[in-house]
């Protein structure tokens, strides 16, 4: 199992992070409807099932097209849509009921002539965070998409969606609800103008550390089956909480400071975050059993296609007997350029290949 | 073809890309063993057989696996070796002449008592890149690794190897042949003192403008295949010779100068050059017919899993009426992430998936 570079997933912490995140939601009467991308996996999916799970999140129809082979019956695509969607949708409409992104006028007519099935609309908003969305201040637009829904034969209006990418960029708790206080706010106001329209809210950290959710109906969280290095760094979770850990071999020591590892962009994916000036492509952590602790100032400084460089304290690292242990920066990058997961105890977790 | 993330090849420019080198390296007398890494495809590395290849080059155990089943009996596993490997190699020797990177005076002996055929023996020499390799200053070093060499049973020492990754920080040749001194002269002074050793150069820049090959014996660049954005810049291609690009779905216009398309890190990586202060993660390109050009100031600026933000002339895209053409910064980042190749005329070019 070490002989390669391998993603060791132990499902004890997932399963302890899934309950975690849905006792919460059960708490504060939130819809838990997780989003699926960061694992891609139908077992690790299963593991959801323990709990009330009304459907689940996916970020494009071939990973709908996964999932409802897989027996999940009401998905949401959390992308905006777009025509190119339409042949694949009118094969996923036929296994489960689907929820999209309508961000046009059009879209909802488009939809009456393409599909057979009732679908279930999101208006995705932006309140501050920049990527995709209406803006919250764009009421104009926000109204006539609800219009033009609202004239449709198949379509129905679901609610508001937020993704608040906005709280990667925190650290701490008070950063995190400071940052997602915008969105929070705009779903609020959202709440008391359109009753009927359930809200929204995406994000891990915000999941993971908010305890009042007044005018939120649903959450829709995604990475924190695995959390990763940047999520401890963010605040939304322990190091003792991280699920997902690389097993990268040794290839070279080149002095006490620096080595060679079997481990590039190609299995971590390039996300990095700041260790001062330096770039840290990935954790390394020493394992004990079960457990792994931080490795401090150790961690992969530079990725090419295969090559990791690990600086820091190379000679614990040799004298742990152990592979390169690795604590991903992005969990769910990291996790898509895996072919299957495995376990500590051996076993082998299958997943999706490929996006 | 255009309903979803795809990743296009011009067989016509990969052709005329293998034969500017494959005629180069015949006119200079060296010998051409192509790194396969970049494109990853039995059917590519096929274009290759027009020519005479003494071998192959990969970068790990697992690509070697899919090349030797496919037809490849010589092959360079340029990576540091390191004892995991053995496993891969019991089977491959049956199959492939093998080529290893041995950079300690243990790995002969190593390599004697676990493996049955012959092995050469390349050493890795840094000589001030700074990734892996032996300094070229520690000459007890290497002459120990040479000797350890000489008293095994099944390893031959085959000769020298730089990959001058410095290369990609130039802009233009003049900047590329600075960068690439060091490392040549340094395959020069080994090929005085060790006259035997054959003297291998591995950069896609460095094969694409250098014109004199004095003391070097063979290239093996990867990246020319396909080029990218980033040979653009750094001037080892025209715009003209890169023969792969990405056609991705727009999703949300957002503004005159802002959209969402789906091609996000899932699809491009994660690389990126800066074009002033931002990030540019993927070049717009127009297409007319088979021709690419670049559509100024507009590229990806930034990625999350799905969602690609494309900043920049949007109604230039829109007017089109093509899906957003984008040429990846670094092609074997973003090769690696696509299941297959397709081609403008509709055809399907198989590849190894996940590495």
């Amino acid at each position: 199992m070490f002989q390669k570079p391998t993603l060791i997933v132990d499902p004890e912490r997932c399963r302890r992070n899934i309950r975690r995140i849905a006792e919460k939601a059960s708490r504060h009467n939130l819809t838990f409807r997780p989003h699926f991308k960061t694992h891609q996996s139908l077992e690790i999916g299963r593991w959801f099932r323990d709990y009330p799970i009304d459907g689940i999140t996916v970020s494009s129809t071939s990973m709908a097209r996964y999932f409802a082979d897989g027996g999940w019956d009401d998905i949401t695509i959390a992308f905006p849509f777009y025509e190119g969607m339409l042949g694949e949708l009118k094969e996923l409409e036929k296994e489960a009921s689907l929820r999209l992104f309508l961000h046009h006028p059009s879209h909802a007519s488009v939809i009456d002539a393409a599909l057979n099935n009732p679908v279930h609309a999101y208006i995705e908003i932006d309140a501050g965070y920049g990527r995709s969305g209406i803006s919250i201040t764009n009421r104009k637009a926000i109204d006539e998409l609800i219009h033009s829904i609202q004239q449709s034969d198949k379509v129905s209006f679901h609610g508001f969606y937020i993704h608040d990418g906005g709280t990667y960029q925190a650290r701490g708790t008070e950063q995190i609800l400071d940052r997602v206080s915008d969105s929070y706010r705009a779903l609020q106001q959202l709440k008391a103008d359109y009753p009927e329209a359930k809200t929204s809210l995406g994000d891990t950290p915000s999941a993971s550390v908010l305890n009042e959710f007044d005018g939120i109906d649903e959450i829709t969280p995604g990475n924190f089956v695995f959390y990763d290095w940047m999520q401890v760094q963010i605040g939304s979770c322990s190091p003792d909480d991280v699920a997902v850990f690389a097993s990268l071999p040794m290839a070279q020591k080149l002095s006490n400071n620096k080595a060679i590892i079997h481990g590039g962009a190609v299995h971590m994916s390039k996300d990095f975050i700041l260790s001062g000036e330096a770039r840290n492509y990935g954790q390394v952590m020493l394992r004990s059993g079960n457990n792994f602790s931080e490795l401090p100032n150790t961690f992969l400084a530079a990725l090419s296609q295969e090559h990791g460089t690990v600086t820091g304290d190379i000679q614990a690292i040799m004298d742990s007997g152990e592979p390169v242990w690795v604590c991903p920066i992005h969990s769910c990058l990291t996790a898509n350029l895996f072919e299957t997961y495995h376990t500590l105890e051996g076993e082998t977790i299958e997943k999706r290949i490929l996006s």
